[in-house]
């Protein structure tokens, strides 16, 4: 099944959002900065922002490139709740703003404070109790994109670190450690698929890091390389692999990697997969039946990929001095066209190149608008759709198109046919 | 483009969600009652659910439909946030708990009270400041599907009044009224093909109702005819209008009926559309320069449908004492297949069925369990789905498949090639 993408207009001069020349002057992050003045997000409060037209389109790119490979390993989509009961996490003893200092709470009429979703491992083991247990019934993998509320002290970094945000999070249920495992690492391989289809691929490492207060053990992080990563990790390009600073010493002992073929970055984290053993299962009394009729605790994991993040890191990645720079694959549309004239010829050589694209199945943005051509450019350059084709009274004059990649200098010239050919 | 449905496996034996004897004992409502025991929602709370897959899917069915409608009137798509700001708030008087009573807030780190949303003009008239200034940027419709939080007293009604529920809200910016009422009345239009295609079009009326709050004069509701609603209507069957008990007197005069073409009936509401005017533009500074330079207020008005509220509706509307029977527009899937054999002739005679089944672009869900036929036939009438395929011993035998309508007694046999005659 196709993914439905939020509708945008074709025509730029129906599109509500416009450019801004300036980012909120609090906005100190390179990614927010651009997406705002591009016109995809609105900054609503310091980690918070809405999605216009075009940044709920690379959303939704995002999320069906994820839900894809979500369910290719056998995950079933669900929607939990933000309001959350109170009396679930005092079972795992979640609650106390000790423990989770990030909560945000709020209090029914009848004053029964209530929890706002940080996470949902407590909400999910809790209904699982109804529909799990025998052994008949596991494994089970479930997820879901459901915005999550975390109480930031400091959110500086733009989309990288929200206080509200939507996530992509499964959780796997298995019977043993083996059929955890096999799946944890089935789960390693589609987040690296994830990763290389939204264009980050090259640069983004599977990496050790710490355990945190979930497991012993290690966990594995996703990070990718930009300057403007929280975290320093050390990679081996060879085995493709990283360790998070934090666990150094001890992640080269697991990796069985030489210090010298290790190399420094700073990274951001783009996704993470934990091993959570029987921690909420045991807390809230999940269990299952074995073939021999023994109770028994349920593995459990859970693997997280934070969409806004991932939208906010490819725009810092890719971005360049005139503004951002989308891979294909997520970007709002395939081609952004320019027509710079007004002419009855302008006009027919759109309409002509308007519907060999579209026979292509390509998703069109066109700028039909009354305003210079500097602008257009300017603006064409600042949102960054992968490739422009200009429709003017020079390319009708020479009964070619003018076409260049978002991504590249090189300025090109095809009729129809070759254009058509080209961006096949 | 083709809507995505949420992943659910389409062999039974797969689905994590089982059905449920009982629901829980203090679950007063039918919708409710049937979908947490047919294994679509789950009560987290009073007034707040969870989506289990085929709940979900059912969802989304109907979210593509709304979509394609508001797209169809030119609606443009975004995501505000659920956190608010309440500066915005203050300057349409609306932050005091004693103006809006069903607040729900929390409290940044710094000890900054923020709102939960429960609706989004502020939001939303805020956010536009930055991109409308001229006569040229409107008309303007913009709308999201977004969860809203409401404090609710009770909430007793199942999926018909929750805390928490996804909500289509779509918003019109018009120069004058001429343009708003135009856009109004097209939107009503909308409304009644929503209705109409998730099959609540017979019972379903636009009503005339009290301006509220916001408004001077009528709004207008959409109210579904179910003894389980909680307002009371007037239907006028001739003028396919309604008034709503509280403008009884006021709406009689405005619609110009007669008393005594008017039958009384429970109903509830599934939409709403309301003449904002200019509170909030005023409120907020959101003008636009007319053709002549001159600042003049934006007009408004709101356009909501409850996501939840409807799938609710259509649950407690169509069920019959054996279940929930899903109209096939916003169905899980389109064929229920029980297979009662476990025999090779069994598995063939299912391969068959469902190649047929799948090149006619038919959902299936197969009900492959190793459980009893009694309670594959009881499961089957819970979950509704609208049309039953049996493959059994028997119809190996005859060269026949037994098939039967979820809202029909009648059960027919037919060959391969009839049944997909039948259900193209």
């Amino acid at each position: 099944m196709i993914g439905y993408h939020s509708h945008v207009p074709m025509f730029q001069s129906a599109l509500f959002s416009k450019t801004q020349r300036e980012a909120p002057k609090d906005e100190q992050s390179k990614n927010a900065q651009l997406l705002i003045r591009a016109g995809y997000i609105n900054k609503e409060m310091a980690g918070v922002y809405s999605y216009l037209p075009l940044g709920l389109r690379v959303i939704e790119k995002i999320r069906n490139i994820i839900r894809k490979e979500m369910n290719a390993i056998g995950g079933q989509e669900v929607l939990l709740t933000t309001l959350q009961d109170p009396d679930i996490w005092k079972k795992t003893d979640r609650w106390d703003d000790m423990v989770v200092d990030n909560w945000f709470k709020t209090t029914l009429k009848n004053g029964t404070e209530l929890g706002i979703a940080n996470t949902h491992e407590e909400a999910l083991v809790e209904l699982l109790q109804k529909h799990v247990s025998s052994y008949k019934d596991l494994p089970l993998y479930i997820y879901q994109f459901q915005t999550k509320f975390r109480n930031e002290l400091r959110a500086k970094s733009g989309l990288m670190r929200c206080r509200e945000f939507l996530m992509k999070d499964l959780y796997s249920f298995s019977k043993n450690d083996e059929d955890f495992t096999m799946f944890y690492e089935r789960c390693a391989e589609a987040y690296m698929n994830i990763f290389q289809q939204v264009g980050l691929g090259e640069i983004t490492y599977r990496t050790l890091a710490a355990g945190g207060s979930f497991t012993k053990g290690f966990t594995d992080e996703f990070q990718t390389i930009t300057d403007a990563g929280e975290d320093t990790i050390y990679v081996s390009e060879e085995r493709k692999r990283a360790i998070n600073k934090e666990v150094y010493e001890e992640g080269i002992k697991e990796l069985g990697v030489e210090e010298q073929e290790l190399k420094e970055y700073k990274a951001v984290e783009v996704g993470n997969i934990f091993p959570l053993g029987t921690k909420y299962t045991e807390a809230l009394g999940l269990t299952y039946k074995d073939e021999s009729g023994e109770e028994k605790p349920i593995i459990m994991g859970s693997y997280g990929i934070g969409l806004g993040r991932l939208m906010g890191v490819i725009a810092e990645v890719f971005a360049d001095d005139k503004g951002l720079v989308w891979p294909r694959a997520v970007a709002p549309f395939d081609v952004h066209i320019l027509k710079l004239s007004d002419s009855s010829g302008a006009n027919e050589q759109l309409q002509e190149l308007q519907s060999a694209l579209e026979a292509q199945g390509l998703e069109l943005l066109i700028d039909n608008r009354n305003i210079s051509v500097g602008q257009k450019l300017t603006e064409s350059d600042l949102i960054g759709i992968p490739l422009r084709i200009i429709v003017s009274d020079k390319t009708i004059e020479s009964g070619k198109y003018e076409m260049k990649y978002r991504n590249s200098d090189l300025v090109e010239y095809g009729t129809l046919d070759e254009i058509v050919a080209k961006v096949e």
